[in-house]
């Protein structure tokens, strides 16, 4: 959010049916990451055994005072054999920030807004409206060797209009092959921004505090809007096909492997470190914990199980 | 913080030698927590076997640039099979706060120093020197039916100098009892003021997210300088003392109750809220983290194990 490239024209703002575009592709990816994931449920219990289990899904509506509609959103979740914790959620809201929040988000600030556009009226501008569609997936894997993942796509309008993504391979134990193939993925698709991209990646999942990063990192953009819309969208759509092809099939790599309890255990810890990021430094779970976002939804990334010893 | 009674005169300040007493209390303190706890691992080993753990002790000292110093700690951690994470840290830390988180300490603001004491410099003012001595306690018993505890009372000096503490018990299972009893210990000691520490404890510790208490509460103080400072220290070691005597007789009336699956599967979903509390509001865990304090020390109060279904 710190170099927005946007201007307040009104051409910057998403229409009608350009937001119900992207709130309806967020859920249609939300769909296809469940089939993927299932299948490899499936195809660890032809071979192993046990229960094949499915993403279960839950509606949720967000809360707002006075009854006023906030939009909200379905939430996958996924226990299973493999996958001991999977999260993909799709949501649409929409509502006005409140005061203290405002000042954080581009166009959703009065002061800001007046200085860049003072035709407008202050009215319209102090309102600190919203509308925020987009699609969260975190993956938990039992087995260590199999890394967590994590992607972010969303579609935002205050008194601008842009998207925001971010994608990242968080293994515990790196496997320099997966983390190239997920890398070239994204590379693929963000072309010559993904140096830049993969830079503001990296800075932000640092853990500050233990001085060393979340996973091995992938590309964040919290600003994308270029002038068409049909081009951005596209560039969205084909960042999350690119995690829906490469993740399954760096899991698959592993699917089979075997680990020690040492393994687990390291993986337990290092899930206690992932979750320290998420509730001390994330930006989305802050967002969503500050604009009244379903708990459960927005807490969903935190680890099935962890441990601080 | 936020009501501070303390007025900046040079008599608000402790000297050399009551900040050193502060700290050794502080120290003792621990080491008396450190006894306590082990007799009731011994304890328990004696009836029901397995090995008896003990504290182990670990001298920590603060990061600082340019090799300057700035003091340190000692933290002392048990695994034991009663207390399944019991960490007791001792520290005396001094430097300077960094620009961003002085305006949220009393005194170490320069404009407000300025406003409030005209006649010293404003060199003086704007350096953000701090002092700070303290314990912290945290428990977490393997058997949920043994409540969890917290206590912390520390001496703060910038251009004043103030007393703080908290103390609050967190049972995974509220028991009326418990809770009254560990009550009825603070109440003894910070009389009059209960109620209003009482109060200021419970909104402290509400997981604003989750809409519900940390715990079950106790008495939180942010501002102790009643201009006595021999009386101030008085009451802050009463309110350690009294801890000291209370906890562990409520640990010891649940030493060998029976607990189910179930019940042990609620304590670590409670610990992982538990956990988020002290991630995302805890204003010592900030401080900790801002002040380059050690970080395993400052997360001290993570539990051992927790789950987020």
């Amino acid at each position: 959010m710190n170099q927005l490239r946007l201007k307040p024209t009104p051409q910057s703002l998403p229409t009608p049916a350009q937001k119900q575009r992207a709130a309806c592709w967020f859920t249609e990816l939300q769909g296809q990451f469940c089939v993927a994931l299932e299948e490899i449920e499936q195809e660890y219990a032809t071979q192993k055994g046990g229960a094949v289990q499915k993403f279960q899904r839950k509606d949720w509506i967000r809360e707002t005072h006075d009854n006023v509609p906030g939009g909200g959103g379905n939430m996958a979740l996924l226990k299973g054999q493999v996958f001991e914790k999977a999260g993909v959620n799709a949501s649409e809201v929409f509502g006005q920030f409140s005061k203290e929040f405002r000042a954080q988000i581009p166009g959703a600030d009065g002061a800001v807004a007046v200085a860049r556009s003072a035709e407008q009226s202050r009215q319209e501008y102090e309102d600190g409206a919203f509308w925020a569609a987009g699609i969260s997936l975190v993956v938990h894997p039992r087995n260590p060797k199999i890394p967590a993942v994590h992607m972010n796509t969303r579609h935002i309008a205050t008194r601008f209009g842009w998207f925001g993504g971010v994608a990242d391979l968080n293994p515990v134990f790196p496997d320099a092959q997966d983390v190239e193939a997920f890398h070239a993925a994204l590379g693929r698709v963000c072309g010559t921004d993904t140096p830049a991209w993969k830079k503001e990646c990296d800075e932000y999942f640092t853990i500050k505090h233990r001085k060393k990063p979340r996973g091995a990192g992938g590309v964040f953009f919290d600003d994308l809007n270029r002038g068409d819309w049909e081009a951005d969208f596209a560039l969205v759509q084909a960042l999350g096909e690119a995690v829906l092809k490469a993740y399954p099939a760096i899991a698959r790599r592993h699917l089979f492997e075997s680990y020690t309890p040492e393994e687990r255990e390291a993986q337990l810890v290092w899930r206690g470190h992932y979750a320290e990021f998420n509730l001390v430094y994330d930006r989305g779970t802050k967002f969503g914990l500050m604009t009244g976002g379903n708990v459960d939804a927005v807490l969903m990334s935190l680890p099935p199980e962890a441990k601080w010893l």
